[in-house]
Order: structure tokens, then C-alpha cells, then sequence
């Protein structure tokens, strides 16, 4: 089962461009702040180089863009991942100021072995934490 | 009409991470690039911000990652822009490294008027000159 | 009289380079967060782009690193400024983790009208509040 | 003896912010570019990972800002090396558009044996390619 995840972010100067709106590519940087806190808040590692030698490495990543976010914003990114096979996951985000939705999209991962940079299962006690299943 | 365009680019050292290759945000970079040397060179105005106030704005991108880059590595990034509407257009992207696709995507844009930031028609000489339409 | 302002930083992922430490411009990512919530919490609007068309560019920045950083570290940013002139700030920043001084260095930045692009004073009320001085 | 080397870059939009103008810290990209395309033409090899085991590592930057460069300028970045001890090299840039200097600084790296982490003398082929020393 999916729980939510809300990670709360400004907009910084860097952020933005001279269209004066969040950079499409600095979304990214939401998403990936949203990430690793929820990592760090479910299981304690550091996201995306897990303890054990098991890496996570994006292979598709999406953003829609619906209202333009700018400096000094404060948002608030929601976080639902989704298990599609033992070895990929997928992170689903939404952005929102005030209620208002600006932006979604979502961050596949898959779990390497970083020695040897192949795909293995994603370790159970990433799961189970992660989708806060009871045991 | 499609044409391919060709971009050459070098991954840096800031376009990588942690995990030793590069960081999948980075490769955004390398389609903006791709893309605003191909408008200069088909057209000559500053891509995204046109002439005669029309702005280019992102309404979505999206990218999968086969293989990783590293830093110094050569990459051929390839460029074939899609008219999906006449406000709207599709840019596509390929990112090979001596003839292995590493990477593909898309960034979708669409034109403004920049004062009323309300959507227009792509100026009929950006159409012409991005598809290479003989006049 | 220089009060000292600390902010709380998280390493993430994209701040690191293929050497596995936090890439060397990176830190000014953590000196610009932190500057930007510094005036946030003492006068409220957004900086570097003041109301009443007073904004701040930059013309000097510096840093000196004495020990890397690694994703996941949790920072903590000092700031305190300095007035230079009437026209000329500077922001003094130190990064610690666990105590132990990683980088400092500084921003120093100048005010200007910005239609005209033409240096100005910096506002008294921005002053007196960065400042804490009594009225 | 120092020997100049000029780069020639394109201001992205990535590289402005809300201002309009190239964000301060994106001048260190340019400076970036400019030293790893440098170092491949004089040597060879992937800068800042040497083969070998050697890595340089910055221990200060520093840029000062003159005049705005905006997206779509063309900026030359020259480049020229001093070498400050047997380990210690610094690395001296200038950026102009249309020959009016926009801004300079540098950057300062070490040399280490990255396994160890420990400083070590820069190998003598990168310094006599560095500086263009006869043999």
C-alpha cells in the first residue's frame, strides 16, 4: 500500500531562469530533495547509495509542467512510490503551492550491484520500510 | 518534414555524481544545448526567448537512460523537432557515445506572448525555418 | 554589530561529482540557501530581488574548502554580513559538519535600481533589520 | 613561463536565473570548460581524474564580476595556469565578450593520490605539458 510524503522546498535564485520561472530542469532538484528525505526518514541510509553495495540508478525520469514556479515560493512535494518489478521502483511527485498544482512526474529506479553495476532485487528491508508494511 | 541535427558535446566533471557517471538531470543540459545551438543556427535568434516578445516555455520533458556517460566522454546528441499543434512543439533527442544510444527523451515547448504570458501561434518563419519548408 | 545566523543543509546527490565529494561550486548553492533564508527571516521578501525594484547582484565570490563533503552529510551554515559601503554588502559564510570547519568564504554583492541598472544605497529598513539595530 | 589558452563558450539559459543575467555561480561552469578542455588539448587525459590515481582538488575559487553576460552571448575564456608549489597549481581565467572583460577569477587545485587521499607532487608530464616545457 502507498503512503504519502510531503517534503516542503523553496525556491532559491538558482532555481530560476531569465524566462523568470523555475528552469524546467530545476524540478528535478525538487524531486530529488523529496526523495532523499523520505529515504532518510523511513530507513536512515543515504539515498541512492544504499549500505551493502546496492545502488539506485534512474533510468526514466518525466515532468509535466502546469503552472510556473518562482523565487521565493514555497512548495510543498508529495512523494507515492510504486513497486514495479523486485528490481525497479517508481517515484511518483507532485508539486503544489497553496493548494495549487505546478508540476508532477515521476523518477524510475532501478537496484544495482555497484561492484559489479548489475540489477538485483531491491533488498526486502528497503521494501517493507518503504511501503511501511507490518511484520 | 523532420531533419536530424547533430550537436557534439563533452561530459564535465559538474555533470557527473557521486556514482561516477553523470547525474540524470544532467542530461538535460546536453538536450538544451543540442537545442538552442540548432534554433541559432537555423534561425539566429536567442532560443527561448524569441524576437518580438514570444518565449518558448517547457510543458514537459522526459528522458530514459540505457547506458551511463562519464566524465570526458565524446557525446553525439541528435535533435528532430515535431509540430504537434501550431502552439506546440516536440523536440526529440538521441545521446550516443561513438555510435551506442545511451539516452533519449523529449522536451515539449510552448510559444507565449511573454507580456500577457497567454499561449500563441509559433511565428509562421520559426515554423518555416525549424522544418526547413521551402518558401 | 554582526549577529551569526546558522542553516540547516542536507548534501543530496547532485551536489556531488565523480570524486565522491560535494563538487567544488557546489558550496555556493549551500552559502546562497542560506542567504536567502537569512533575509527571509529577518525582513521577509525575497531576496536577491527586493520590493520597490531594489535588487542585489553579485560581484565577488569565494571560497576556500579544508575537507570535502559527502551526500547525506548534515551541514551547518554560519552567516554574518558586513557592511562595506552604502552601496556594498558582503556575506561572510563558514560550513561545519559535526563541528569541524569543511569551507568558508564569502559573497559580496552591491545593490541596484533595476530598471536602471545603476547602483543605488542599500534601503535603511534592510540595513537596520540585517543588522539588528534598535530604532 | 605561462602560455594563454582561449575557450570559446555559449551562455545557456540554464545558466541565467530570474534577473536575467548569468547567475554567479554559473561563470564557474564556463571556467570549468575551459580547464578540462585545456588539460585534454595539452595532455590527454580526463581531467580532473588523471590516470594513475592522481585527482585534483580545489581548494579555492574565487570570481569577480564585472558586466552581465545574458543567454546567447559568445564569451571567450582564457585560461592561464601558475604553478604556486611542487603540489599546488592554480589556475588563472578571464571571460570577455566582444574583448570586454565580463569577469575573472580562479581556481586553486591540489594534486592527491586518491586512493590514499593524500596530497602528492604533480606528476612531471602534466607539469612540462601544463607549462609547454621543452625536454
Amino acid at each position: 500500500m502507498e503512503k504519502r510524503f510531503i517534503f516542503k522546498e523553496n525556491v532559491r535564485i538558482y532555481d530560476t531562469d531569465a524566462q523568470g520561472i523555475v528552469h524546467y530542469a530545476g524540478y528535478y532538484r525538487f524531486f530529488t530533495d523529496a526523495l532523499e528525505q523520505f529515504v532518510k526518514d523511513r530507513i536512515g541510509g543515504t539515498f541512492p547509495l544504499l549500505e551493502d553495495g546496492v545502488w539506485f540508478v534512474v533510468v526514466e525520469s518525466n515532468a509535466k509542467y502546469y503552472k510556473p514556479a518562482r523565487v521565493g515560493d514555497e512548495l510543498e512535494v508529495s512523494l507515492s512510490p510504486t513497486l514495479l518489478s523486485e528490481k525497479v521502483i517508481k517515484f511518483n511527485f507532485g508539486i503544489e503551492r497553496s493548494g495549487e498544482l505546478l508540476c508532477d512526474g515521476y523518477i524510475t529506479q532501478v537496484a544495482l550491484n555497484e561492484s559489479k553495476w548489475k540489477s538485483v532485487p531491491i533488498p526486502k528491508k528497503f521494501v517493507d520500510r518503504i511501503f511501511q508494511k507490518k511484520s
